[in-house]
């Protein structure tokens, strides 16, 4: 059995006892002390992680959750619906931009159809975990039961659980899901907490008149569902989304087995603060890849404390941000250990 | 022949006029427009600088200059001089940064010794071209003659017309040499130009009384080379370092060839800026890889006009940030020609 709760009771800080012992390491390498920056931060990270001054790096794998929104019948997007469906067929046939972008880092892709609202027939290499066709309407009641988040969650925990039996030492979180910046953008205001006009950019790029609109839905769902915003799954059922749901999960279950993940943009931070809330260890886990170009992404890390690795203007999510600072990170820990130190090398250090 | 008149002369600035073609071809990948970013610019950028709407990525390579300094004598660097040569040997047994992350992006590295003040008897896999065994201290004179600057500068010019003769398609700068953020940032405060406190950072990592000297010996160097400072070329020979030279050469030869180059940190900024200053072309074919942590970096970057890829505290020189900027260049590419297209996919496009 891997519920929840004994998912959660599994997940412990970070022995921070190594950090003068990798950092030791760290500096002995042949360069000046600290001048591979946010690289032997990765490293120092990787080795917490992983609980060892002396890493190795095994096998890559990003898992792109897919899922269906019940608020996109607001109109909150610039893209029909049928999108998500055609977007999981073109992952699974290599020609989405995370296909080539995983290929470029090594990485194993797994797309999951936790809640597409399409029965996807003859969809080959297809994960078939759906918990339902798609969430309900958050402007109008909550997104999921209790049930379906928890069952979204544990399927999130598996998948990670699996992997890392299967040598996976590195994952990375993706997304696909037409309207998910919103219930992303709902569960932010929720859980930071924030306003929605905060938190609230324009996704696959909305009007003016539709970004007022979508404020006005977060603002709405918040207050419909105002009394299930109890505890972190409560909140995340009622405002979430099922692939939001199976990211926190995925986060979680990786943090229980001691591997590093690697966070994509502002819909996977959705995800990974459910699973910060639900276990502040979780955090000790987690890269944040990439500064999303998502209004509220800047506002969400700013919040949280944390410094992502890239910023390149980046909206589009799948696990596009993950795949490219996954490259980051497998390079940290190459420096980590394929350096040669100052004895080794015979160079002379600082001269006071 | 290669002289750098010659050179000079074959640099041709990029045709603008394919850029709504190559535009066209990104905004038709399955993805919504611009979402990715700067990774789509990397890949117009490269399109550009090859001249064609249809790229290929080939070998890439990366070119480590070392030199050594006389204003090292005037106590500038936390380190020793003598850090230069074993700092070589490091690289050439594959032991230094810049092998690990070459490795990592799948670039050749080549070190050319073009001035280090030791015969680095026995060093195997060296390309040997010393011009001279290091530069005269700029405090008291100039650093070169103006034949051995064109020498320097003429090496690096022939470096990358043989790399792209042999099919590199993309270059890295790098360099090495004790003491040569000094010679920069006096290059930086001659060409940009500006004042030396505002271009003078802590290299290595020297203390405050020490930066104070280093901003003084900079302030005395351009006193003592006023009379020098006529064209770019004999700037950089009054001013400059021979790895400083080699790295403008590589950059103008490179651009004669069509082929682009990723430039650096602070060091071959300076390089660059020599050879943007002979050739106002050449700035076509430069991608700036990170904002070095060294703090006139900055400085430069947006006196320049530039925005690097990445920002990742990093100031260790070599050809570090070139080698991680390259994986960047080499996944925009691959975006550009690996992504399925809305049609080819049968995903629905937006719906305004």
């Amino acid at each position: 059995m891997n519920s929840l709760q004994q998912t959660l009771g599994r997940i412990v800080p970070v022995d921070r006892g190594l950090e003068p012992q990798i950092r030791a390491h760290l500096d002995d390498l042949t360069k000046p002390q600290g001048s591979l920056g946010r690289l032997e931060d990765l490293a120092a990270w990787y080795c917490l992680a992983t609980g060892t001054a002396e890493p190795t790096l095994g096998k890559k794998a990003i898992f792109t959750f897919a899922g269906d929104h019940g608020v996109a019948d607001e109109g909150v997007s610039a893209f029909p619906k049928a999108v998500t469906p055609q977007m999981v067929r073109n992952m699974l046939s290599g020609g989405a931009a995370i296909n080539v972008l995983a290929r470029h880092a090594g990485a194993d892709t797994t797309v999951i159809d936790i809640g597409v609202d399409d029965p996807l027939e003859g969809a080959d290499g297809l994960v078939r975990k759906k918990v339902a066709p798609g969430t309900g309407n958050i402007a109008r009641g909550p997104a999921m039961s209790i049930e379906e988040a928890t069952t979204a969650v544990e399927t999130g925990i598996a998948l990670a659980l699996e992997a890392a039996a299967g040598g996976v030492t590195l994952i990375g979180t993706g997304e696909m899901g037409i309207g998910n910046t919103t219930p992303s953008s709902a569960l932010f205001a929720a859980l930071l907490p924030c306003k929605p006009e905060e938190i609230t950019g324009r996704g696959t790029g909305i009007d003016d008149a539709t970004l007022q609109r979508k404020i006005e839905v977060i603002r709405r769902s918040l207050d419909v569902n105002r009394e299930r915003l109890g505890t972190p799954l409560e909140t995340l059922a009622a405002l979430g989304g099922l692939e939001i749901a199976g990211t926190c999960g995925l986060v979680l279950g990786a943090a229980s087995a001691r591997v590093p993940v690697v966070v994509d943009g502002f819909i996977s931070s959705a995800g990974a603060l459910a699973a910060c809330r639900m276990s502040k260890a979780a955090g000790d886990y987690l890269c944040f890849s990439h500064r999303s170009q998502e209004a509220g992404h800047a506002k969400f890390l700013e919040c949280f404390g944390a410094e992502p690795v890239l910023d390149l203007k980046m909206r589009l999510g799948e696990g596009t941000g993950a795949a490219l600072a996954m490259t980051l990170v497998e390079a940290s820990v190459k420096i980590y250990n394929e350096m040669a130190t100052f004895s080794s090398a015979s160079v002379s250090n600082r001269t006071d």
